[in-house]
């Protein structure tokens, strides 16, 4: 079927316990995109400025990912976003950034894309995420990413609320969760969530797995993969959406049950994604090797 | 099988967002006790001072409690704990500790008790674990827990690594794991840790569940039960010991796959203990009403 993203597209330089990497591709869309693509053709959506270093064609070569979303903005300038993970690698220090480009006119879907089933809503302003919703004409199935700025701030949340009656499946992190319900049990945030809008919602706990909640009371929880290789968590979670809208994509489903092996796959492609710096993680892996490690993760938690 | 307990009997004053407990009963060996009572005939060692108000014999009334390994210590005072849990339920305060009788001679384990199969050691100073374990012949399964005390003192360290090498299993904190293997990451933690001895480590990671590794290579990770009620925290740890050793003396096995299944269990009775204030979740609950929640955790965990 056909998967839709709109994203960020960035500089990355990342300093982690275990090394560093300077000026690397990065942002929500590449992450999601390469993920997604080991499932599902991608139609890609996204803005770079004209100082952009980096080949898409080459980065995306031999995988299905439709660049004719991609704009290069002449007169504008690319993403940069600097950050340094600590020794507990769930802890991250933003040290730099500029949005540049991020903070203009978000991108055009073309139209050839818009006629797109799935889409991916990656973080950004709830207003874009409207604005880009707008031109699918008729998704089976929309999912959607935000953070605590837009929540923290009552204009954007206005935006984000009317967001959320629009889409399918909100995946956001625990912290941000915690604050957009106003409940720090967060079986609780879900429930309140969920009666927002969106029939089903992914709550995201880094190194503690996952936990999904539906309108008709069903739950799924996961644990992370007990990875040993943790040497850059950049990407991780729009990894573990890429694997799971990748997967819903691929099979055209949205039941519960689809959706419960769909957050195992994103478990599983996110695990690849913090084991090696950059996109190296998910370049160095195929379908194969995702397939085996979803094995893996079952027996680890089967009883 | 016959399953012996040594641990501590507490005064517990508790306040969480949701209530306050004065004077209750608390303590490791009896959290531990109330929940392997529900799968296995359970001896109970442990010591009081002539203050202590509670009618232990009322309270295990039904249940299959020995406890002929309670000393009621002339002279002496009971434990006493006050604790405040914050509104991130993980995250706890100790307002008030008066150790008494637990800074004395520990408790003598029966005769009558000397034979007994499976044996856990709740946490204390590790010389006083290494003198309790001295007094049990032959046990088939000794599990233990610590805490960041005695890992941060040397000289009790040295008192812990020679407990390490007589046991079959720690069951240790997230935090305390990872600084007893000086590494944040969990996997590898788990397995520095078992270098230093024990065939399987379990470590505990609260409202995100667990991991197990055992030295033949194998892991088991699972999350905890997606409770809605949370209510007070307070001896979820111990109740999951219990839940979890209580099932292996049940089986008589410790078979790596018996283990899951007994975390498993471990899992879904502290879920009950968290539920209610003091002792009132395990108390109100029944092995019916445990299994019936090991399904859906089942069901909520598989894809």
């Amino acid at each position: 079927m056909s998967l839709l993203v709109t994203g960020s597209i960035g500089i990355d330089t990342v300093k982690t316990p275990h090394g560093a990497s300077e000026k690397c591709l990065g942002g929500s869309s590449i992450y999601f995109s390469m993920a997604a693509s080991f499932f599902s053709p991608v139609r890609f959506v996204g803005v770079v400025g004209e100082d952009c270093p980096f080949d898409l064609t080459g980065v995306f070569a031999g995988r299905d990912v439709d660049l004719r979303g991609l704009e290069v903005r002449a007169g504008s300038k690319t993403f940069v976003w600097h950050g340094t993970y600590h020794e507990d690698m769930n802890e991250r220090t933003t040290d730099h950034v500029e949005l540049n480009v991020l903070q203009e006119a978000p991108p055009k879907v073309p139209d050839v894309f818009k006629d797109s089933q799935y889409v991916f809503l990656a973080n950004t302003a709830p207003a874009l995420q409207l604005e880009l919703l707008d031109q699918v004409a008729e998704p089976a199935f929309v999912a959607a990413d935000t953070m605590n700025l837009w929540i923290e701030d009552p204009g954007h949340l206005a935006d984000l609320k009317r967001l959320l009656e629009r889409i399918d499946c909100l995946i956001i992190n625990d912290d941000e969760a915690k604050l957009l319900a106003g409940h720090s049990n967060l079986v609780k945030a879900a429930d309140d969530i969920l009666a927002m809008g969106m029939g089903v919602v992914i709550i995201k706990k880094g190194e503690s797995g996952s936990l999904m909640r539906s309108k008709s009371g069903e739950t799924f929880v996961l644990p992370a993969f007990p990875a040993t290789e943790v040497n850059d968590p950049t990407g991780a979670g729009d990894s573990f959406a890429g694997g799971f809208l990748g997967y819903v994509s691929q099979t055209g489903k949205t039941d519960f049950g689809t959706l419960r092996s769909a957050i195992a796959y994103g478990t599983v492609v996110a695990s690849f994604t913090i084991a090696d710096f950059s996109l190296n993680g998910l370049t160095g892996t195929t379908r194969a090797k995702i397939d085996q490690r979803l094995e893996t993760l079952r027996q680890h938690t089967s009883f």
